[in-house]
């Protein structure tokens, strides 16, 4: 599972502008990135008369142009999806960076400029790890200047890329990850693959997914 | 696995006016849609300047934004995905249609019109199941006319939804699906959900997602 940090602020902090040089910086060391931005206000990515636009007026749920170089999927829900359900279904990123989020538990780094509030708006309790800030903060953890994202992105590095170890194993139930301890795993994996490796067509897989859906014994 | 039919046609026979027409149709009749849009020569969903552009444009390989009524998700590729994967990894609908994909081998319905071609650009072997013409084709399967979706409706539904069998388990192995006979699928089942039942936290699952990943053996 990728590392997730929040990128926080009140509005015009320059969470956006912090992201377009933080970014390339951590590319540039191998890495791979990936942003969730959050909306919590809705917004229209589509824009009236095109093709997609119509076809969702129309009633499709989900919408998605998949072309040579990239893919593009517009969902409608009629819930929001969790952060974890986001950041686990549709990225594969090293490290995922998050626009908002505020309530989340994830790591948080937070924009601060002095001339739009007096303090930050994170806490103790809101898992701050950094702030970056042209002038000086008071605060318990590291301020970083904004046009110096070599250092913060020294520190994220060390505290949440070198150190990663990918998962091997994922289990969601409805959703929901289910928690399991590395033996428990490796048990599980074994047994998957000791059975799986029976049947035709199969080889030792890089990665293996598998869906099972109960729901329909209504059927 | 949802049901995909492809619609098919030359350019401006009106694929997209008939999805708009067929969308509502089937949507009305209880089932749940989804549209895959071919777009061979790439695409720009995104505009300049707005702040996933921007992200995107600093490096991020994927860019999602999350609201409260939908998400949309935009991914670089290096390849272009391919429809199977699309399909089953974005879209959880009853049927998908796709707008294009003629190359694939999904049933087709060809959306014709005399005065654009002189005859439909699918043959016996494109796996053709309908022609959507507003004059007569001589064709070996069923003709629709443009403004009579209700029947078409019910062509589709009888053949491709009404008898649709949920699956059961789906397992893919880097991305490509393992073929399962169905006792062999109940026996996995049965092993995969003894295993998990010994485990704190969990319930018998509608739907189960298991990710495996041994690639990292480098770490």
């Amino acid at each position: 599972m990728a590392a997730v940090i929040s990128i926080v602020g009140v509005s015009k902090s320059g969470k956006t502008t912090l992201l377009e040089k933080l970014i390339p910086e951590i590319v540039s060391r191998g890495y791979t990135v990936g942003v969730i931005k959050h909306d919590v206000h809705g917004f229209e990515i589509d824009h009236e008369g095109k093709d997609t636009w119509r076809l969702r007026r129309a009633g499709a749920r989900t919408v998605a142009i998949s072309g040579p170089k990239q893919v593009a999927v517009m969902k409608q829900l009629s819930e929001e999806m969790d952060l974890e359900l986001v950041a686990g279904h549709y990225f594969d990123e090293d490290i995922i960076f998050t626009e908002g989020y505020k309530r989340e538990l994830k790591p948080k780094i937070e924009v601060f400029r002095k001339d739009l509030a007096e303090r930050p708006i994170c806490g103790d309790r809101d898992n701050l790890i950094a702030v970056v800030s042209a002038e000086d903060v008071e605060v318990s953890v590291p301020v970083f200047r904004p046009d110096d994202v070599k250092s913060l992105a020294n520190f994220i590095e060390e505290r949440y890329l070198k150190s990663r170890k990918q998962f091997r194993l994922v289990v969601r139930v409805d959703g929901k990850k289910l928690p399991m301890k590395e033996f428990v795993q490796e048990f599980v994996i074994g047994g998957l693959l000791g059975m799986l490796s029976t049947l035709r067509g199969y080889r030792r897989p890089g990665k293996l997914e598998l869906v099972l859906n109960l729901d329909d014994e209504k059927e």
